[in-house]
């Protein structure tokens, strides 16, 4: 299943399924949807309207990060038996990140891997979680630890599901966007920076346009590198540090684009050290999160704690940290080289007392 | 990872596995070793000594098939975590069938997959469950219900610890090794025939015949179907009725061989009720089978319990049982029209009060 090519359907609507799924799913398949209750109340219906050919059955579990683990996979697997799903069937995952990443490592792994697909609901969901093939569960030891690379039939991504969402969670995928664009797309860059007040209106127009190009920017990168050998580590910006801040907190009163965008400025500040990018650019990175509400700085954690969780992150290589920093607005390179000095010199400089 | 072709070193010795990974993995690179105690203390210090220029770590899980769930992977997960494990890193899995799971369900998913290299120290495992890239857990739902198609780097096949197999572990591969002669190998099943007592004596040259031609047959099928889409069903053969039976029986009082050797003998009935084979080939079968010690009857579960257990097999397609009979010695077909009656009819024929 693993590398084979697969449409992200942008601008769809959740009704319309069934019409895109006629092609390849035969009707009277079985198909578990995984979902959480609130996104269930807001679009479980629309989502049914477009599957009536299809034998549906709904599972749901609680919110939280927390929730994505092995017991729950276990808890999951019960159901989906219970359900009678056999290999011919099909899991689709209707929610956030959270959901997708749970309910693809089902899919990976149910039977030894059944058809999936991810109809992502937040911004996060749609921009980043969704894109790239990559499922996992959480262990006490590392977030994501457990997983796969499995990628789905198709994302189906309906833009109308983002009205409802509540602004933190639309903080969370505008960090990852803010990422893309630092990392990928300076002309994405300029158009965040231009218009910032009319997507925290969520005018529609410029957000279609913001969630497009930041989605080119993820599969982009990951078609070049869908088992995260090389280039796709660019995507890890401002995630090294992100982690072991979510990570040292316990993954408690910080939000992942929160531990992004504090991670994005950190990276910032580095690369301006090592003569990178320029203070005018940290600037602009700094002042763009700041825009949207995101945080540069962090309390209640020391530099220290943070320098030693950033050990444990599954992204290094033959035990040397690589660190991924700009090298100008719109483009990212990784670096081995940096010393537990610099980083330490970041750190300082995100953590207030 | 998935699909790549990877060799079966045959009559391979433990202490020199390290002349064939350094073509494939740095020196120093880390190395966890997966195993039971009973295993290390006969074989591990002969692999250790293989491994000198790597860095290796060994944890071991009680033995039992019980021990095959998440619960169990969760745990090795946190033990590759201390030790350190990265991306980079290789797992090794020392032992029978249930360590070759487990261990590559845990590389499979561990960081998204690591490198993964098969030792089968069991006949079964060397003959059966090391070859095809199948690994899993079970889930109190069903045996092998999480999984995944994950083909390791080489599997590193030494006879020689097959000298110390007790008999009853023998006969778990010998009725693979009789599952494979009767689905793909008339000459195998001749050999088995003629060969019983050396085989019994585990004479060295007979044994590394058998082994050899029994690997091949299930190379063979594997090679054409690696992601079990057709022809690969055909190595169910005897296991749709040995299943039922292991999950009937609650995986107590009976060993899979067994439950294999009274699923091919209840394979072989229906086959000859229906015209497939004739009796002097069910009769062959029965024999070669009692002639190994392996039950082709069974007490303590009714025919109704077991035609129960057969919905539930996760081999099945778009709600059909599909049933593998052999049509001949040395050639089976999947039938997708097999009646309860028929199933029921089988199973009277295996059941004895």
């Amino acid at each position: 299943m693993a590398g084979h090519p697969y449409p992200i359907c942008l601008d769809a609507k959740l009704e319309d399924i069934g019409k895109h799924l006629q092609r390849t799913i035969q009707p009277g398949t079985q198909i578990l949807v995984v979902s959480q209750e609130k996104i269930v109340e807001l679009y479980f219906q629309r989502l049914a309207a477009g599957l009536r050919e299809y034998q549906v059955q709904l599972v749901t579990f609680p919110a939280g990060e927390e929730e994505k683990n092995l017991n729950r996979l276990q808890a999951l697997t019960t159901e989906a038996v219970a359900f009678g799903l056999n290999r011919e069937g099909v899991i689709i995952a209707l929610g956030g990140g959270v959901v997708g990443d749970l309910a693809g490592f089902l899919a990976a792994t149910y039977m030894r891997g059944v058809r999936f697909l991810q109809v992502p609901t937040t911004l996060l969901a749609q921009v980043d979680s969704s894109i790239g093939g990559k499922v996992a569960v959480n262990h006490p030891a590392g977030k994501n630890l457990l997983g796969a690379f499995y990628p789905p039939l198709a994302v189906w991504t309906d833009f109308s599901t983002l009205d409802t969402l509540p602004w933190e969670e639309a903080q969370n995928g505008l960090a990852e966007t803010i990422k893309h664009a630092i990392l990928g797309d300076q002309e994405l860059f300029d158009f965040l920076e231009k218009y910032v007040e009319q997507i925290k209106k969520r005018e529609g127009s410029i957000w279609r346009e913001m969630i497009s190009r930041s989605i080119a920017v993820k599969v982009r990168i990951v078609s070049e590198d869908e088992k995260e050998k090389g280039t796709r580590a660019l995507l890890n910006l401002g995630h090294s540090f992100g982690h072991a801040l979510e990570s040292a907190m316990g993954y408690t009163g910080i939000t992942h684009g929160q531990g992004v965008s504090i991670g994005l400025a950190a990276a910032a500040n580095i690369a301006q050290q090592r003569g990178h990018i320029k203070s005018q650019e940290t600037q602009r990175i700094h002042t763009l999160l700041r825009d949207f509400g995101l945080p540069v700085n962090i309390s209640g954690v020391t530099p220290e704690q943070l320098l030693l969780k950033m050990g444990a992150d599954k992204k290094n290589r033959e035990g040397k940290k690589v660190i991924i920093l700009p090298v100008r607005i719109g483009r990212a390179m990784a670096f081995r080289d940096c010393s537990d000095d610099e980083l330490m010199q970041a750190w300082r400089e995100v953590v207030v007392c």
